[in-house]
């Protein structure tokens, strides 16, 4: 039995793993699941793209030093899969601020690929739903 | 010799016919390399997923029937490719209004896959670079 939280059998355990690391702000965490390698890019609602996996990991060491705690549901998947890739698209309902009282919607497009250490993301793009009004 | 262009051979020819019936509004071209398949996903800026390939094309044939042209430089693109899936992370640079002289710039992450009809685009996911100001 493997007691290692770093090596995932599905795409759908390192997606858990990266939900779990964003909610938990645990950077450590975060590092394992991402592949380790210049192909990893991550597009953060609004935000530029970030590519190789120093720049990515740098951005999420920044959000998780702020104090915006963020709870995840994960709504609507929809999931293609071969035998080496599997792109995910989902719907992330955030809820935030006090109590969590607060809420709203991204549309991620994750993808995740088999490596020699298991299945790591590869990819997060995260984009605002609906146009902010004003 | 085959003539026809609804085959494609790479993923780069399906993207290049992508934006070629992006770009001429050929709703035709257009639904020639999407996939045929519940799979497809779209995500316009801003916008709804939109899941599946009636509900996709539908929503080409809305921006097709728009006065608005627009041609597309692709910057910067970044390839992640496997046997059965090349996932294409790139910077559409827009130009549109009077003699193109507007611009504005979408990233896009692009899937295509591999089917008994060559590579098709299977998702779309188009999201603005940065906040709008106001």
């Amino acid at each position: 039995m493997d007691d290692s939280d770093n090596t995932y059998a599905t795409p759908q355990d390192a997606e858990a793993a990266f939900y779990a690391a964003f909610q938990n702000q645990d950077l450590e965490a975060m590092t394992a699941v991402w592949v380790d390698s210049d192909d990893a890019v991550c597009i953060h609602p609004m935000g530029e793209r970030l590519s190789g996996a120093t720049a990515v990991l740098a951005s999420w060491a920044r959000i998780f030093a702020g104090d915006g705690r963020m709870r995840f549901d994960i709504a609507e998947p929809i999931y293609v899969t071969d035998d080496n890739t599997s792109v995910h698209y989902i719907y992330e309902n955030i809820h935030f601020g006090a109590n969590f009282s607060e809420s709203s919607q991204v549309l991620a497009t994750n993808v995740y690929v088999r490596t020699a250490d298991g299945w790591r993301i590869q990819a997060h793009h995260g984009s605002p739903l609906v146009a902010p009004s004003g």
